[in-house]
């Protein structure tokens, strides 16, 4: 008999790889431990609960305990497994009754990762919020809601681990400033702005969301400010003073008021626990991986976003963490352990936001220097075409970028951005970046035409037609 | 010096070979010759002009005479090109001023295709149309609007060769009833209960629009239903009864009176001019190209509506007139008569439709019959899943068919359906079909996930998860 598959981490890759292991080997005991409270949760959804797009905190989860044991999985919240010895196979682990040890067929470490928040001095203070947690959606929620309109499944004891009704009794914020303008900055400016608050956006370089370049980068500072968001660009947030309770953002710049502080300038892979083991890391410092997701240390694997995975455009490894491909590589290690091997697929990086009503997407290379770094030799070419035929209601000017590379003629990467169907649109050039396909080859798709929805020349392949003529001309 | 370019018929395909030869090589002669008064005209937007989303019908035309005339093309309308010569490399045309020759370097045929009605009695009623031309879109649009709403623009004699004004002095129609469920049925049923009308459809199949396969079928019948249409099916139109003027629909199964028709059942290549030739036709009835769009003949190029094309899936030539192969096959014609020889592209069939608030799109092999003719052993699924996430205002059903084949493990061909963004998914779906990939290739995809865009399994990738589990499992 198999040792038991005991995984770390209950949310998308790990509940997904316990999952997938007791579909194919019913037989076999699955242990899966989360050392705080929470399983399964949609952390791309919390800015919308805070927004009150979504009423009941509960509607972010997506699986319940119960759930998961209904399937056959030995789930243990709060248990932190705190150490992993790999030539023992045996996992430490602190649960509230004290330490013990746990055996391990196959292991899969899926702890994910933390918010950053290091080179910043007073995110300790009160009303500083990170948003990696459910209590910290809850707690910003109960701040914001008017009394009548708060969300009382939030109070029960057992969806979050702080006093919601101590939040509910403040005096709401007025002025917030949010430091970082990636994904979770700009989704929280949208939802401030909804609450009515005046809302302050502090970003280090000279546009937002830097994955998505320059042409997106510009057009989403555009719709912050129509939609009264203060963007500071290329500005440095250095403190957060106060006393207790924060009161005031010091940048090089100048002082600003605040009532409350979202910190969002990125994330960092737990691989803590792997310490010791001697486990080999990428160049991110998340976990490396082989094409099975398996590390270097024997019948260990990792997942989710405390590892690297390979990259469909460059083939090397790299970390881009988020929820689609955790759960794929949760899936295929659940099935690979049950001796049917899996690869956990590659990442194409493709990536899509809402920055109030404009729709960005991105995927695989997009900027001339990543390009270049990459060892390729790029060339880019933007350009903005409609999204329906002309004459029809509703059409709406979308910018694509495409990168292309010289000397083979490839498609490296590209973002679609606009109002009306714009994101979605990039998984047309996800899918031919799994593909290899050339900037040439795309501009050949058969891709769909009719008034409400596209017109006779799909944005993207305008773009390609552009890039096209531009490969040839420069190339040889 | 070469001898011209000449160009028969002067919509998408001919104009876009016409100009892209002219920009290639500016000091040759290219002639268009248009049988008819109009060029370059939006087929598909005529049921959203009709409907009164699109005001004026001049906001049809994506190109004015004057403005190929400024690309240096030498525009010739009202003249029909009668006769081809192959051996002495002329044409003959029957002009305002009678018939003459004219002698080619290269010649294009892009004569299109015309709405067929053979099989149907009393077509020649009047009060009975189809859809093929602009003149009936501007009749039937002033039968409908209120007096006061009239397009003005349709009484300039310029756009219609009908007199508008004696459609306007009629009484409205209050029943009017549509033979066929194609495209233009289902498009012409929403712009007829848009004004209110009493509507019929009669389908001759047990269900609308077949490329798209059953799924799609019965979710627009729903539709059509859901918004008042009375719809037939499994019913053959026999006749259209009436004096001059159409009174009666007549079925196998009844009598009913009615005070419009619109005639929707297909369309037919127009070839006729080579009639003689000895050209190559398709089992199809339209002209036989090779990968240039070269017919048999010397010289002698096909392209759009008239001509077949190699089908991405089965390789096969195959007949899908429609309107972005025909732009792009003309364009890259008029590249190779530049002596920059450029392939006019494959079809995936690639379609996208509205009906009311329906979404659908299909490409590739639907159907398993389909499939089998075409020399595979077909596997399909159907499956039903989120548009976003659910959590998310806005989520929509949405439903996917793949076909898959069992042998190979290739997917061959899907359809999307539902009222968020389904109609564009089916581009990622086409970009899959041109680059050969199997089911489980496009299981591993990188495709977009944020709640107010999709899940985080795509409605494809989950079509993709379910049939790829059946095709391993029935396979060997």
């Amino acid at each position: 008999m198999n040792k038991p598959f005991v995984v770390v981490g209950g949310d998308a890759a790990g509940l997904s790889a316990a999952s997938k292991a007791r579909r194919e080997d019913p037989e076999r005991e699955v242990i899966v431990y989360e050392r705080g409270e929470w399983i399964s949760y949609a952390h791309c959804g919390m800015p919308y609960y805070i927004k009150g797009e979504v009423d009941s905190i509960g509607d972010l989860l997506s699986l319940s305990p119960e759930a998961v044991r209904e399937r056959g999985i030995d789930l243990r919240r709060n248990h932190e497994v705190v150490s992993v010895d790999p030539d023992r196979q045996i996992v430490g682990v602190r649960g509230p009754d004290g330490e013990s040890e746990q055996a391990y067929g196959d292991l899969l470490v899926a702890t994910g990762a933390r918010a950053r928040t290091a080179s910043i001095d007073g995110t300790e203070r009160d009303g500083v919020f990170t948003l990696h947690h459910m209590s910290a959606a809850a707690a910003i929620r109960a701040l914001l809601a008017p009394p009548g309109e708060a969300d009382a499944s939030a109070f029960d004891g057992s969806y979050v681990d702080v006093d919601v009704s101590e939040y509910l009794a403040r005096t709401p914020p007025e002025t917030v400033a949010i430091v970082g303008g990636g994904y979770v900055g700009i989704e929280m400016a949208e939802a401030f702005r909804e609450w009515g608050l005046e809302t302050h956006l502090y970003q280090r370089s000279s546009l937002p969301v830097p994955p998505f370049g320059e042409a997106v980068g510009d057009r989403v500072v555009e719709v912050l400010r129509d939609r009264g968001v203060h963007v500071h660009l290329e500005t440095t947030v250095e403190t957060l003073d106060g006393t207790d309770r924060v009161r005031r953002v010091e940048t090089a710049d100048g002082s600003l008021p605040v009532d409350l502080v979202l910190v969002g300038i990125g994330i960092r892979p737990n691989v803590e626990v792997l310490s010791g083991t001697g486990v080999e890391l990428g160049t991110s410092g998340a976990v490396a991986i082989d094409k099975y997701g398996r590390t270097n240390l024997e019948n260990v694997y990792a997942a989710g976003d405390c590892a690297e995975k390979e990259h469909v455009v460059t083939g090397d490894p790299e970390w881009v963490p988020l929820g689609l491909t955790a759960n794929r590589a949760g899936r295929a290690i659940g099935q690979s352990v049950a001796d049917d091997p899996e690869p956990v697929g590659k990442i194409a990086g493709t990536a899509v936001l809402k920055a109030f009503e404009l729709e960005c997407g991105r995927t695989g290379i997009v900027g001339e220097d990543r390009a270049r770094a990459a060892g390729f030799d790029p060339v880019s070419e933007t350009i903005t075409a409609g999204s329906r035929s002309g004459y029809y209601p509703g059409n709406a000017e979308t910018t694509v970028t495409l990168v292309g590379d010289r000397e083979t003629g490839r498609l490296l990467g590209g973002t679609v951005t606009g109002e009306d169907r714009a994101a979605i649109r990039i998984n047309q050039l996800a899918t031919a970046l799994e593909n290899e396909m050339t900037v040439t080859g795309f501009e050949r798709l058969d891709l769909a035409y009719a008034p409400p929805f596209s017109p006779v020349w799909d944005p993207t392949l305008v773009a390609a037609k552009v890039l096209g003529g531009q490969l040839e001309s420069t190339g040889d």
